[in-house]
């Protein structure tokens, strides 16, 4: 445990850089556990089973992971044939957060143009690496940068409690450091405005219960945790001043793909008349795609992730069935949230709203 | 549990009618409990504690509260100034659902006219025998007119599989027979229709997982359960043909306080143009109520709902708590439906639209 509360980050390099370390997010916050990936295998479970998530994470433990396998080659010489299945596999392992395609891409791109094995090794580690403090980076500007919208509701507020909403956790368990919709939370309690967070427990999962409030505890950050289907009754009493939520991928239109539950907490927004932001590294947006609802697959997981529930006992993880035994359920993982529901786009590069001409004014380049 | 088996209802009075037996709802689907209510504090605590809950039953448990307090007067006669305590006891028990109040308020007139104290008693238990088996025939009447509106859906669909969504449980767990939103889907499912139900799992009780997903298997309704916020992304999808829930207070202007995550429910089904519709007997009526978001009180409940979940570990009952033990919680019961996001309200009078012009139509007497 000390090892673990050493780091900061949900994910490290070990000393000897050969191993993956990360923070079993499954055990949080009830025992912290630190993982070690020494494999692709190793990588594509943790990332399937949820052992790490959140878009920023998850791109960069695949990029580690195409690390690891240029370290672990089977045949003398690091093959690109066996590169790219490797990180064919790596991609695979979640199909609905962009980051993941996006950073193996990149990093599996930079070895390919090396020709000598050890410099494919470094140049994996040194790509990893630079996705990994880029992903920081942007995190840091989001924050500063969602900061200014925090501070606008406190002046109109006259420094009354600003109460913020979020959805699941994006914070820095799902980037590495800052978090994204956490970002400029942290950023405007650092700056001493008075702030307020209604964390969503976000089932079936529960990061925002078991994440997100130990993430905001750990900073001192006031908060109290809400069952998912009461953002829209929080909005409706006049509660809720501003969402914040994050995303797993975002067309270039501005349609969102986020944690399944995203798209009525904006439809409340929208009813209420509260803006409803999106905060996101520009890793996250796929730009091949127009149409949210109709090209974004979303991932369909375990029933037994509704069914089972797992918390303390008697200071022992456990878990329990909620329903009788052979009631079936279904386990959506992400909704769409349309561009039209969203106020705006909080990324490194700045605020826009979620439309193609604004998205493009930010990112000429795409 | 052989006692309990040869009820179909989840409450009567025992043989010698000096007890009141309920199933503890608390302890589906993993037991069958059958508890004893002796004394009016022993009726509160039920509803409280939600061994039992549901409008309708509410209703019925006050009544025969009232019937135990004229049983059990500390005096030589049953007084007045004790009953109306006892009434005002069992009233307090739960403010959102209105049925509790009509139903003793009702139970008291008929005992208050009677000078008789055996005639009190007499009164009192055929005064809450009626309210229950009027209560009965309302919802075998809300059956018969929502019937209607998925053999409708049914022919247009041309007899492909009709997909409903509720929320909480508004079935005869919640009534006395049938339910109140689950009566049409009974209604329609013994008339042959093709029927599948989406059940919410309705945190933080989980009354959908537990209580309706059980009542729709022991009648042999296919259904899945989902997450709460899973609602939206399955009416994006095209998988909802038709959303009805219960209600716990309703507004003669139609709107509907009901089970927290009702309202945004509703969002999802307006803003995907999908029917939504509350099923509640004119009991559940509030005819002095014109504006349900400023005037309906919202109960507010204990967190420690929200932060243990309550299931099956090894053929044990027991509960488990998700986040950190310090992390706070806020545990709303109930949100405010506008009648703007109603399509219709299914009574026993017939099917109307949630509008104070239509609702006159049907209970003109009011």
């Amino acid at each position: 445990m000390s090892e673990a509360y050493r780091h900061s980050r949900p994910i490290w390099l070990d000393n000897d850089v050969k191993v993956v370390k990360v923070i079993d997010q499954r055990c949080l916050p009830h025992e912290f556990v630190v993982s070690d990936l020494k494999t692709v295998g190793d990588v594509v479970r943790a990332i399937k089973e949820m052992v790490v998530r959140g878009a920023p994470l998850i791109g960069v433990t695949g990029a580690l992971g195409v690390y690891l396998a240029t370290l672990n080659s089977p045949d003398q010489t690091i093959e690109n044939d066996y590169l790219i299945k490797a990180c064919n596999r790596l991609k695979s392992a979640r199909p609905t957060a962009v980051n993941l395609k996006w950073a193996v891409d990149r990093v599996l791109e930079r070895i390919l143009a090396e020709k000598d094995d050890d410099k494919k090794i470094v140049a994996a580690r040194t790509e990893a690496a630079k996705i990994a403090e880029q992903e920081v980076e942007n995190c840091r500007k989001i924050g500063e940068y969602g900061f200014r919208l925090i501070d606008e509701i406190r002046r109109r507020k006259s420094n009354q409690t600003v109460n913020l909403l979020t959805h699941c956790n994006a914070g820095y368990l799902a980037c590495i450091e800052y978090g994204t919709a956490t970002a400029p939370i942290y950023a405007a309690f650092e700056k001493g405005i008075d702030i307020h967070v209604w964390v969503d427990e976000t089932r079936p999962l529960n990061q925002g219960a078991r994440l997100t409030a130990w993430e905001l505890a750990k900073h001192g950050v006031k908060h109290t945790i809400v069952v998912d289907s009461a953002a829209g009754y929080l909005m409706q009493r006049g509660k809720v001043d501003m969402v914040i939520v994050g995303a797993d991928r975002t067309t270039y239109t501005g349609d969102v793909a986020n944690k399944i539950g995203t798209y009525p907490v904006a439809l409340a927004a929208k009813d209420n008349c509260i803006p409803f932001y999106v905060a996101l590294p520009s890793s996250t947006f796929d730009w091949s795609l127009r149409d949210g609802l109709r090209e974004i697959a979303i991932e369909e997981r375990d029933p037994d992730e509704i069914r089972f529930i797992h918390g303390l006992n008697e200071d022992q993880r456990t878990s329990v069935l909620v329903p009788a035994a052979e009631s079936p359920a279904k386990n959506f993982a992400f909704d769409i949230t349309p561009a039209r529901l969203i106020t705006g786009l909080i990324t490194e590069r700045g605020i826009c709203k979620a439309t193609e001409q604004d998205i493009r004014r930010l990112f000429p380049e795409k």
